[in-house]
């Protein structure tokens, strides 16, 4: 058995015969290997760095007095730099597997997306987390940015998790079972060290103390970069931010407090790393400067292509994340069809297929070469370009020299009748391979993922590190050459350590060469075969998979894996015990499996698990299986943890919880959701149970944060309300309430079902969206901390999809939400925020398909959803509709008319005209049948003001329709008779005081303007 | 080449084979690998415990900036514990020498004599540095105390120095131009930390910060002790520890603070040691318990021993101190002639000789068997023991029984002329081998040395380790067995790794067999060699070692060998710039190498080193050299940094150094000595150059305890006073004077020769005793930590050395003392101060070889020694005088009859009788002549009773002696003639009051009673 300190051993041994340093763990408290300076000093700046160390991480928060199986306040972490990229740290690392006994071909190792980021540092990176059989063993991260810094030599990082790595190899449960060395368990000798910490951090620690210490360790880092002492700097945040770690383990910082620390410790954090890198400049880089690998040499031209020929051009890169394998699909097809129709090659269809390893583009019967051309270079008109004897002109022979030309070259051409000398010039046809060499680099040059990061590469960047690039014409390689990388005809296959290379003899054939080493390119087809495997797995056991609920799961997986290889796993009957929620998102969210279901719909203690290429099934199946399992455990764990502690406990518990700086914790947000789902309670007249219910439910908003449960897995995050309110005995109702609160989750997602459930999901969203906008916290760009677009989408969602709230206006939400925000909302904020919702909403209506003028024509009613969802109903039904298209273009034609600022007053005696006088009556009686309608709505008093105020509820759009009828013809009775500018001014005011009129009776209806000529189109 | 992190690998790797397990560095600063919990608190209780880690080693007062080639704020230690003792820890710790590539049959590696204690943690080991050719590599102990607790279950602690092994295995000269890693050098890597936490440490820390951190880290361990949690408690506890040395490294420790905090340290790390070790008999001991060595089997007794043979005993050892060679070698030759003694073998000549790695006894002609002896025990009379008839009687019976014996079998024997019947028994002879075992056991068991330890033995307590026996009776192994000790047949030759064992055939020959491995068992013999050796090599370069003043160096290194190989190495010229006794005490306190000099006595630029055993002459001879070359660099480097400082500065700093708690700075003890001096000066009359002398020398006295030189080379003290003030420009005296102060180092050294010095020198040990007696601090046992034993003999030296001292009274001395001592001095303090002064200085005079009886007889005078020399000279030249026979038995004649409460008085009215007025009259007359004497030398009024007074000076043996050649005898004639208990009273008082005159009157001359019959020996 490979016991944990072999495994140490192990890496060290292999990580130094790969040019690593050894290094020591930190000789204070950190976090994480990452803040040892060997880490994230030297990742600073040009000087080439290769490192490895063990770093005993400390973690005041994961303190669990030994007891949890996984969790521990001191974990042991391996930490690799490798400065600059190698440009095969994947390769490094899969054989660092082999090095502690682990078989990458027989096991199923990936490199699923993870992203890193420590705003605390002002650093992030790209990478991912390294699943083993679905264990999660290894951080690898390609550092792009620390101490506030863009770094230009990147490094790679590689964590490795020993405790995680040894409970698997050992096949342990709890991490104290663990054999640290021969004959000594892990528990043995750490076990009481676990408690005793752990019992400092959670109960012990003073807290006055260690917030003075803090204090001092802050003014000491101060002190020290002042005194441009960067290392002893260092060593003081550090101190710090462990102090910090204690207080919060105890349960001591405030929300003043945090926000306090962290901008002074991420300051601190970057002013070291800013002197680190003066410091090392100034001592000329002791370590020397690290450049970047050079460019590419292209591979020398081969043969000659001659006849039309299938091209195939391969990127290989490092693991993409699985969003991004059909985005770069699309990108990379989008780019070859632009850029070859941009030559003049001919070429057959192009095809684009992708894996997370390598996007291929397929192009049939490329000609081997562009045709010649002529090109015609216009000058003087001949008239002008040869004298009398013919001789050429000075301007002739000016233009012939400007063209670099024998003026005896110049032809007569004829253009738009005039005859003008020319220059005619062959322009011949280039070879394909040199087209497609130059094309195929600006595709490779021009690939952008959402999020980019730069490697061991001069000029490239994109989502992930591109490896290498295979470009055939035939069986002739494209000399594609790119920054540091320069195509041939060697592809790989699976990952596994040492695996080798594969030469591809031609671009036809490719996708059956690939298809041999079980690479199936087409990502419909591994989509198929995990469903059509899975049924046939999962039908043994009587269950199925729902590739209909998981298809999100099932397009990950199909996008995280060359060659699908479904595994039918099973965990034990007990954990069904648990709500199905946690078990599918465990399954799901954490491990991408699909659950597997009964014919009824319940699960059944089964998963199907995606692995990668050609594995050791059983061991694969096995791996997984514990894995699950120990996810379960710690699950049921919190489970039971958490049903022993009384609902408002949780509740008093948000205290601790930051939300924002200056809008307070978690739990005054809790408060203030709740205080506006009451008031909106009381507007909307609730009553009785419903009351009892939202008071309840409100009492306890938010509760389940606190719970370890939703700590863990945050996505259960209301459904966990429910069940623990359920368990605690609370009225079905509330559970539901306090389920509801949380949804919509995503634009689509399920709407809250009862009136309280909506309340309180519509206040949530209010209050977040009113704080932040408030704080001029808009997002921006990719930006959005704090999910406002989802939030907007929730609160039109909401107010569409419950009936008892459709009469709310948005604009009367915000004020209200804004009287209990803690920080000053001003009118600007408002109104930002609610032309935020509004536009949300109305981008909704155009992806849902939308005509973008129904969309216009609405625009008056997107503060109040429900009411423009009910207009576009009813216009839907009007489009064809004659009387509406004559009412819509006589609309149109008063708008046009009658100036913005013309005021809506009405001067009879001035009307005496028939057709005024008829449009006056029309207008008047119209105005007498609306009026009820806008007054029935708001209780406000009835006139033609009150309903075209932009405050009140406009004219219903049917309502309209049906009282409108004389309308049309009266509008183009009064046009035709009459000038609408007589020369009497007051005359022309009351004729524009009464088409002012009817504009302001019809101007909330619809944006008459914006539906354009949709409603008369067809007329 | 081995790069130091291929190094630290190899040992990892060779410690975890033999069962170590890997820990990771101590996540909080700490001064040494022995303060991670993984020693400190694992080596306490009954746990077995192996590990092996590598210690970044934090030491802010080693700050150099990273400029000092040796000395590093942080050097790495590579730490091993072995717990229990494996019995074979110096076999283990050789093999990894070879793992680093150290040929240990090549070079010299040696075990040398080093102990090791923390006040501070409560701890003490004994045990060696380990010398590879000369060089310090490794602290290697066996711990016998921690946290102030005894350990039962001894731990071996293995030190390796890694940067010092590396630079002497690469061969570099400073530190940051080791080879750290493939092409990457420490420098590089280390250097700017070294440079910036020097700063820190230095120059740039907060002192209030460091001290608040101080206080709180304090407080933080005192509530986790509280709590019973010893581990937060241990982290806290190295904090306060750290931030302590982080307020003495910025010179911010006053002497109060200094005390405060290691006494607070101290306490917290015993409690803490307690509490871990309860802690751990809670948890049921997790890792089990580890047992000693089981009692070991003895040998089955082998072939008879028939002939008288020769008895081998070889006791093995672990390589004892120097010292302890030549005490065991008589200390086993004491205890086997008083055992064998006590039994009815009988043998020839004893003979005891040793090395450091075992202690050899051979015994010629042992008979194989004690012969038979008949015992016979003795009952009743034979008149009681049988009835008429012949038949024994009860009584008879009776004893019989109780012997258990037969009636019939008693005999009839004559006892003091009575007839007894009696049991004659004959109790045969043991065989030897089995009366051998058993002494021999004996012997081993009560081997002790100056001070012992515990190892894994159950019993046995000596030195260091007893690791092998080996007992021979001609060619029969004699079964010793003692604790887990079994004799045998099989020794060991010299060290190395993997040397194999050497079989002895048989007792004779035995010295020949390791004559043949180069094992030389008779110090006499290898002192002679090296003597010998050294004279052919030093010859060659014209020079000479000094046998009688290197007389130490040459004992010690002859016990430090097993087989002496002398090396004569050489160092660069420009070195003997150096004051010689810079150079000299380099050579010989710490590399025991023997300086060479010429005909002239001038030092030449060569050193002969002593080896062991069979080397690579060139290579031990090469790093020798390497290390005495980086010494004398080191001390250039302290010498010219040295005499950049002014005097008066270096005085200053001596307040940065505590003496002792109460006593104050070393500053306020040469304060205190300076007055002294001056205070003595002045008794003396001293004046004129002499007083400016001792006023400047006192001004700046132990100005150079502050300097770096004597800071690294303590026993530069003075000497480099001296050597720092010529440079300075003091006048010569003044140099000499603070030379002169530190004389004499030790008993018999050297005594000033300037009375400045002298005065300097004396105040220097008076204060020194009056404040350690004052605080009741007397030296105990073999503890002596202040060195009051040499002071005392110091104090009596001075007083002998220097004529303008001599009339000095210690009595007056102490008291003078006592004034400027800043404790209270009770009289009974100093009267234990006297008493342990003259006691001192009269064992030292019977250790000189002078009778006891004179020591007696001069017992008066011990507190002015330079009279009692005076005495003792005076007293020789008597010893075979008739006259001073005569005196000597009257006056104690005299003594004999005079109770010692009879008044001193002359009535001489009552003293009418011839004899009685005779003596009267010599009486008076002897006191006429002697009072001028007293009178003269102390300036007190003349007269009996002040001559005789204890506090006045008494009558000088001469004057005495010239004086009282009547007193013999009229006091024969007295005493022949008279009754002194005359019948009447008054004439009874007055005759005794006359000879209670001449007792007073001679009383403080000698102590008659003392001398006893030596004076009349031959009479």
């Amino acid at each position: 058995m490979l016991t944990m300190q072999d495994a140490l051993l192990a890496l060290t041994r292999y990580w130094t015969d790969r040019g690593c340093m050894i290094m020591q763990p930190f000789n204070t408290e950190v976090g994480a290997g990452t803040l040892n300076p060997a880490t994230v000093l030297r990742v600073l700046g040009p000087e080439p760095w290769r490192v490895a160390y063990v770093e005993p991480s400390v973690r005041p928060d994961d303190s669990r007095y030994g007891q949890n199986p996984n969790r521990l306040q001191t974990h042991t972490q391996f930490q690799v730099i490798l400065k600059p990229d190698p440009g095969n740290a994947q390769e490094l690392y899969l054989g660092s597997l082999e090095a502690i006994g682990i078989d990458t071909a027989a096991h199923d190792v990936r490199f699923v997306e993870d992203n890193w980021a420590s705003p605390a540092l002002g650093a992030w990176g790209l990478g991912w987390e390294v699943w083993l059989d679905g264990l999660e063993i290894t951080q690898f991260t390609y550092f792009q940015q620390a101490g506030g810094q863009t770094l230009d030599t990147v490094s790679v990082e590689v964590t490795y998790g020993m405790e995680r790595i040894l409970m698997a190899l050992q096949g342990v449960r709890h991490f104290s079972e663990l054999t640290y060395a021969p004959g000594v368990s892990y528990g043995e000798v750490f076990g009481q060290s676990e408690y005793e910490m752990s019992r400092y951090y959670l109960d012990d620690a003073d807290i006055d103390t260690v917030r003075r210490l803090y204090a001092d360790y802050a003014a000491e880092a101060r002190r020290m970069i002042d005194a441009r002492l960067p290392v002893p700097a260092h060593s003081y945040v550090l101190k710090c931010s462990h102090a910090f770690n204690v207080l919060d383990s105890r349960g001591a910082v405030s929300t003043t407090e945090r926000a306090t620390s962290f901008a002074q410790m991420r300051g601190l954090s970057r002013e070291v790393a800013a002197l680190w890198r003066d410091r090392r400049e100034e001592l000329g880089h002791p370590l020397g400067v690290a450049s970047p690998a050079p460019a590419a040499v292209p591979a020398p031209v081969g043969a000659p292509v001659t006849e039309p020929a299938t091209l195939l051009f391969e990127i290989g890169t490092e693991e993409l994340p699985a969003a991004e394998v059909p985005r770069t699909v699309a990108a990379v097809r989008a780019g070859l069809a632009e850029r070859l129709g941009a030559t003049r090659l001919t070429h057959g269809e192009i095809r684009v297929l992708g894996t997370p390893r390598r996007i291929v583009a397929v192009v049939d019967d490329v000609t081997p070469r562009e045709p010649d051309v002529e090109r015609v270079v216009r000058g003087p008109r001949a008239s002008a370009a040869y004298d009398a004897a013919g001789a050429p002109t000075r301007a002739a022979v000016g233009f012939a020299r400007g063209q670099g030309a024998d003026p005896a070259d110049l032809q007569v051409v004829t253009h738009r009748d005039v005859e003008h000398v020319a220059l005619v010039r062959t322009e011949a046809g280039r070879d394909a391979v040199d087209v497609l060499a130059g094309l195929l680099g600006e595709v490779v040059a021009a690939l952008r993922g959402e999020r980019n990061m730069r490697w061991n590469d001069a000029t490239l960047s994109f989502s992930r590190p591109v490896r290498w690039l295979v470009a055939l014409l035939g069986e002739t390689v494209v000399p594609v050459a790119v920054s540091s990388l320069a195509a041939g005809r060697t592809t790989r296959g699976h990952r596994r350590a040492g695996s080798e290379p594969i030469e591809v003899p031609g671009a036809d054939g490719y996708p059956e060469l690939l298809a041999a080493h079980a690479i199936l390119l087409d990502p419909a087809a591994r989509r198929d075969l995990v469903v059509e495997e899975a049924a046939k797995l999962t039908a043994d056991i009587g269950g199925h998979i729902d590739a209909d609920a998981d298809g999100d799961v099932l397009t990950e997986v199909t996008n995280l894996v060359e060659y699908p290889r479904p595994l039918l796993g099973s965990f034990e009957d007990r954990f069904l015990e648990l709500p199905t929620e946690i078990l599918t998102t465990v399954m799901r969210k954490h491990q991408r499996y699909l659950p597997v279901r009964d014919a009824a719909g319940r699960l059944l203690p089964a998963f199907l698990a995606v692995a990668d290429g050609t594995v050791d099934e059983a061991l694969v199946r096995a791996g997984n299986e514990d894995v699950i399992r120990a996810r379960f455990a710690d699950a049921a764990f919190f489970y039971d943890a958490d049903v022993k502690v009384p609902l408002e406990t949780f509740r008093a518990g948000l205290a601790k919880l930051t939300f924002e700086q200056r809008l307070g914790s978690v739990a005054d947000r809790a408060d203030r959701v709740g205080a506006l789902a009451r008031g909106l309670g009381e507007a909307i007249g609730l009553a009785g149970a419903d009351l009892a219910t939202l008071d309840r439910a409100a009492a306890l908003a938010k509760f389940d944060l606190a719970t370890q449960m939703v700590i863990e897995l945050s996505s259960l995050a209301g459904t966990m309300a429910r069940e623990y309110a359920r368990r605690a005995g609370e009225p079905e109702a509330v559970a539901t309430a306090l389920y509801e609160m949380e949804l919509p989750r995503r634009a689509g997602g399920a709407l809250p079902g009862t009136v309280p459930g909506a309340l309180l999901a519509l206040a949530d969203r209010l209050d977040l969206l009113v704080g932040l906008f408030a704080l001029d916290a808009a997002p921006t760009g990719s930006s959005d901390p704090f999910g406002l677009r989802r939030a907007a989408l929730g609160v039109s969602a909401i107010l569409t999809g419950q009936p008892r709230l459709a009469g709310l206006d948005l604009t009367d939400l915000l004020a209200r939400a804004a009287l209990l925000t803690p920080v000053p909302v001003g009118e600007q904020a408002l109104a930002a925020a609610e032309a935020f919702i509004r536009g949300r909403y109305a981008q909704q209506l155009l992806e849902r398909g939308v005509d973008h003028r129904l969309v216009g024509a609405v625009g008056p009613h997107t503060g109040a959803p429900a009411r423009a969802e009910a207009t576009l109903a009813t216009l839907s039904t009007l489009l064809g509709d004659d009387g509406f298209a004559a009412l819509a273009a006589a609309l149109q034609r008063v708008r046009r008319i009658v100036p913005a600022d013309a005021p809506a007053v009405v001067d009879g005696e001035r009307l005496t005209e028939p057709a005024a006088a008829r449009l006056l009556g029309v207008v008047t009686d119209l105005t007498a049948r609306l009026a009820p309608a806008g007054a029935e709505a708001d209780g406000a008093e009835p006139g033609p003001a009150a309903a075209g105020s932009t405050r009140g509820v406009p004219v219903p759009l049917d309502a309209l329709v049906a009282a409108a009828g004389a309308l049309p013809a009266a509008v183009d009775g009064f046009f035709d008779g009459l000038m609408v500018m007589d020369s009497d001014p007051a005359v022309r005011r009351a004729r524009l005081g009464l088409l002012a009129t009817i504009r302001d009776l019809t101007a909330g209806t619809l944006d008459w303007e914006a539906l354009g000529t949709l409603a008369t189109a067809g007329h």
